[in-house]
């Protein structure tokens, strides 16, 4: 109580004093207080369990005073524009109208996810202010969570705001020390750096070294940072910043005062520097805050799916399905095959470029008979599906030349013949997974976006991984603004129409859309393995990536290296595969998705089948999900209930240090007896220098059970439950 | 000869000594030199009869050295980026490879046109030049014909010049003097102004003046100026600038240098300021120089449509039809009616707005009962098709707002039945004519072009009239940017493969691409007679037009208006119409088009049936068509005989004094006796005190006949000559 005060008796003094009103979570463990400070700025603050979690931070826009539009009159004088609104502050000189107070509680059940059924319980604060002078209306709606926060910005049907031009917005999360933050740095076109560990203030200093070359890439500011970015305070608070819910609009970042430890919303701009053209009635995406005092709670939330709206998918259940793959790809990115088919050409002009005379250079992946062999490991080990990249025309000079006509999406390449495969993956019960890369020829993609869904359905594809490699087309666009963001929304809806699932690669990152549009089953938008044959990721990567990336939705990463010395794949790849062979088997626990891949190739598996049984064993859509231990950049262990069979999953991996995991397995199912197959590190694994060191061993288990499991550098290990028989124990340990 | 050898003295001291090559046309009258100067930079210059009109100018291009993709590396490292070239000098340092001359005679004809056939004849100098230091090979291919000379850059495939950014063209036109021109201000996104007439030493003074007011307008230059570009020499040489075959390339303006009086290409950029972006092998489009000491020939010129590619639709006969039309437009232009429907919406939201609970303001142009008038008046008269515009869901907001989904092409307002219409023109035998206004969103126009397309075959419309109103979405693209070029002509070849016509407003100029696609049947693309609502245009303003934005391709100028008092039809118009009726009828001549608008309102036409009759009866195409008499700013009088029926229709316009044009009817076909009606100017007849003021009469004429005829100022004739029989002549006058 004494801190509430002591907060109150801030926010007097900074801010001067205004009428306040509190939001409280359920379990009141979380309070939210919605000030309207003197010169009417609206401002906001929370705390849980009484630690400040967002000190007062004030809220509202920059609007732009000048459109393009406005050289008018001449030509059709006739017809008058509309009101533009010239008037640029859109964050102070309010007044404030009406407080709306409501609470929420439903149930609802996923299309997919890690658990059967989510919970959505908030209490709801809609403030309505009013600007004086200029009698525009403004509504903030807070939903208070007891896992976090969410407020959006919701501009109602009005006289003096019509459409309108964001300049910038100007949201605060005012940070209640130097906290320890996850971060990679702010940009408009990629998410795929490597996490820096660091505190708040030491962000500047290192952003340099953070901002790695990247094909597309464009940094913003030294103290600019992503969402959603994973912080930790000195009193135990695990803080989350992302948004919800981003529907036509720009990407937010987030720029640090890093005097102050004040974060401010940095949106990504357009071709003229524009951020946001908006058109009342309107809403912004949901900002959120996740915080505990318990790591898990972060992992577990499903705040950022609850800020979306409900699926608009009306059978989605029939169509969308998770999906366990394998792929011509891995080969690809570790430069052992090509996407490309011939050297013969030194540019490529569809419809011109006839490859049925070029010569072959003999390294193309996706011919007919390597798709085939790839569709028989799958079919002979049970996946669903099999990805082909490299299949159309186009490859040799895909990127880097800001091509607008790169790909048309329906043209194989000579030696890939569409209707064979076709015929053969059905007579094989295997899924062909389609793959659009666009090279961010955003114009092209849409022009050829109904022909090439309808090449997918006349040809036994049900789903597509699109990418959006270099720089976008229309030029001077970025990978996050509103009007790539209105791509990727429509390439995804379109995609809904011909129920088609998406998986997009290097797209904007996910939201939490995927209630609303459950077909999105998969996105990269961030680090994903490819980079371990770039030069490698650092070995806790993936224990940062779920309290980051993952936040907004499930992400393609693509696990299941098994060979991690890449020389053997390509003499010319010198990079190492920072990770152990059990950490990869834990990656399709820790990693949530229901789109798996067992991304090496079938040669490496078939080494290590004993190993490779896990991944054919494990769920891929889930019943429950239990979070047992969780630190960013240390550790993440977690067990899961496959959906339908019951049959338990456990999966934990480890950061860049050797640990022992100690976790107790009461989430079984009381009174039964379950078989244990542990697949762990060996006592001398190592992530670098004896990756591929494991061990299988079989245990009886209850759920009265403990294990202590040793875990190596860059290491972890994996669990499959069986409810046993009498029989089936006889000779087996007890744990 | 003499002056030849004094050119060449110029070249000399001037240029330096180099290997020169000439070419002369056909006729001998035009000779080219190029030259390849001491520093290897290409140059050529070009006389007519000896006399100088373009002096020895340079050729060639400033290449992007940064592209923006140059940021690689990092992720997918295995694939390397291709070459884009970094040496930015593509205008000096060659050395010529070889020089080809050849030379071309066919005839071919058009789909539809001025002429039965058209003579393609002309002498070609290929030049192939390699640029040393950095091996890059570019042909400039010279085509001179008896009218005039067109060149164009050409770059083969090749290892070092594969992909590259034009950062600008250094096509130089220097000429001979300070001539007289007839331009408008050089605009990357309108093409609507007034023209001026000024010595081109006057033009930097005059320029903020010609610089009018415009909804979408982008200035760049005090001495930029827009091709088709007219001027005279003070020796009596009529030379027009321009461009033919824009494809795939960004519109080309000239900047002048006035104090050498020397243009240079000036390219329309991107959004990033980027002006073409290229892909080996590929050209630019034809530069032409349009040259004779007789302004008839600038007119009859076929070059620009030689310069472009046969027709490539191959039964572009079967359903391309010219067509003359009345529409539900003059109404909204004048202000009399409205395109919305409803006042009672702040902003409008397509599939969220319901038009049908929404109160009719009443003034809504494009209701059943309106248009069934327009498709009444249209079967009575024998007019092929009705216009109508605002139709369509969405007007109440159509533009200046940067509005991305502003019309889906398909939806009509509550009071406008498709189907109704549709079934109700076909009982009368009218054709619809569709409206696509896209307010320059291209975006959302190609996502609806299919459907868009669809729709209209469904419900009988085989033309659209389509507009670019507004600043051009994606935000920082410029209407005449290569990127938009583009979507232009993707438009248009869709339109092809639904067997659709296109007349596309504030588009680009044509280049003559309607060889090519003759589906392309009109243009505005040009001030065009709305303006005349707008607050009105100059009165010589028709005899400009033939000389600069007809040299393209046909226009869509919509002429015919009759009530020149806009105040009788909107009080709140105070436009007056700067033009007699007899004006009106002489652009059906005068202002070539296989479309022709009868642009003003049934009521109009009905109180000047007698006039109206002209417009009735004047053809749309034609066999032959003959320049009688031409000078730009004051007359153009040409006659035309229709296709297949073998009758002749004259048309003259005047300027801003009165005349009196003497020509004869030597045209019409020997030995014959015709009946010709001439609508003329009355004595007193004046396009602003006394538009109305005309007389008919009918006389008696052979190819023997000479006529002398008055006409005011703003003022003009029409004859349309029906061959006669005896007893049709018994009391008519002898001419």
């Amino acid at each position: 109580m004494k801190k509430i005060l002591l907060l109150t008796g801030v926010l007097l003094c900074c801010l001067g004093f205004a009428k306040a009103q509190d939001l409280k979570s359920p379990n009141g463990k979380l309070v939210m207080k919605f000030t309207l400070l003197q010169d009417g700025s609206p401002s906001y603050s929370l705390t849980y369990k009484g630690k400040p979690v967002i000190k007062p931070s004030k809220m509202g826009f920059d609007l732009k005073t000048k459109p393009r539009d406005e050289a008018s009159g001449g030509s059709d004088a006739n017809m008058e524009q509309k009101n533009v609104n010239l008037q640029g502050s859109l964050h102070s000189n309010f007044t404030l109208v009406s407080n709306q107070t409501t609470n929420y509680d439903e149930t609802w059940a996923p299309v997919w996810g890690e658990v059967k059924t989510i919970r959505n319980h908030y209490n709801e604060l809609a403030v309505t202010l009013n600007q004086q002078q200029t009698n525009r209306q403004m509504v903030i709606r807070f939903r208070l969570f007891d896992d976090g926060l969410g407020f959006r910005y919701e501009f109602p049907t009005q006289k003096n705001l019509t459409y309108f031009v964001i300049k910038e917005e100007r949201t605060q999360f005012a940070m209640a020390g130097d906290h320890t933050a996850y971060w990679i740095a702010g940009d408009y076109d990629t998410q795929e750096y490597d996490y820096t560990t660091s505190k708040l203030s030491e962000i500047r200093g290192i952003m340099a070294k953070a901002v790695t070359a990247n094909i597309s890439q464009t940094p913003f500011s030294p103290t600019g940072v992503q969402t959603s970015l994973m912080m930790k305070s000195k009193d135990g608070l695990y803080i989350n910043l992302h948004e919800a819910a981003l529907i036509n609009y720009p990407v937010m970042h987030l720029n640090l005062d890093d005097k102050n430890m004040v974060f401010e919303s940095w949106l990504t701009p357009d071709a003229v520097g524009d951020k946001g053209y908006m058109q009342a009635p309107c809403t912004t995406p949901w900002r959120t805050v996740l915080v505990s005092d318990d790591a898990r709670d972060i992992l577990a939330s499903k705040m950022t799916y609850n800020l979306n709206e409900p699926n608009k998918i009306k059978d989605a259940a029939s169509w969308i399905k998770p999906t366990k793959y394998v792929g011509v790809w891995w080969e690809m990115i570790t430069g052992k095959s090509t996407w490309s088919y011939t050297n013969d050409y030194p540019t490529i002009q569809l419809g011109i470029t006839d490859y049925t005379k070029a010569k072959p250079h003999g390294k193309h992946g996706a011919n007919n008979a390597n798709v085939k062999r790839y569709i028989d490991f799958a079919a002979k080990h049970g996946f669903d599906g099999v990805l082909v990249e490299g299949w159309n025309q186009g490859w040799e000079d895909w990127f880097g030349n800001s091509k607008d006509y790169v790909f048309d999406f329906v043209t194989p390449y000579p030696d890939f013949n569409v209707q064979e495969i076709r015929d053969y993956a059905k007579s094989k019960g295997v899924k062909m997974i389609m793959h659009h890369e666009t090279s961010s020829s955003v114009r092209n993609y849409e022009r050829h976006l109904d022909k090439a869904y309808q090449f997918m359905k006349d040809n036994g594809y049900d789903a597509v991984k699109s990418g959006y490699v270099g720089d976008i087309l229309p030029r001077g666009e970025n990978h996050y603004s509103q009007w790539i963001v209105n791509h990727y929304q429509y390439a995804l809806e379109k995609a809904a129409e011909y129920k088609i699932m998406v998986n997009a690669h290097e797209a904007v990152r996910p939201t939490g859309i995927a209630r609303t549009y459950p077909n999105l089953i998969g996105n990269e938008s961030a680090r994903g393995t490819e980079y371990q044959s770039f030069g490698g990721s650092k070995p806790n990567h993936v224990t940062v990536l779920p309290f980051t990336r993952l936040i907004g939705g499930p992400m393609d990463y693509t696990p299941g290296i098994f060979e991690m010395d890449l020389s053997k794949l390509n003499p010319d790849n010198g990079s190492h595969v920072n990770s152990t062979l059990a950490n990869q088997l834990a990656l399709y626990l820790t990693l949530y998705s229901p789109l798996q891949m067992a991304a090496d190739l079938p040669e490496n598996y078939e080494r290590f089948m004993d190993a490779f049984q896990f991944i054919k064993d494990v769920a891929v859509d889930w019943d429950d999900s239990k979070y047992l231990e969780a630190e960013p950049g240390e550790y993440v262990t977690v067990a899961r209930k496959a959906k339908g069979t019951g049959q338990w999953f456990l999966g934990s991996v480890g950061g860049d240090n050797a640990r022992t995991s100690n976790i107790k397995l009461d989430f079984l199912d009381k009174g039964k007896t379950y078989i244990a197959t542990i697949y762990a590190d060996a006592k001398d694994a190592h992530y670098k220098t004896n990756s591929q060191a494991y061990t299988i061993k079989k245990v009886v288990v209850t759920n009265k059970s403990k294990l202590s499991q040793f875990v190596a550098p860059g290491g972890g290990y994996a669990i499959s439950f069986e409810l046993a028989t009498k029989d089936k124990t006889k000779g087996l340990p007890k744990l």
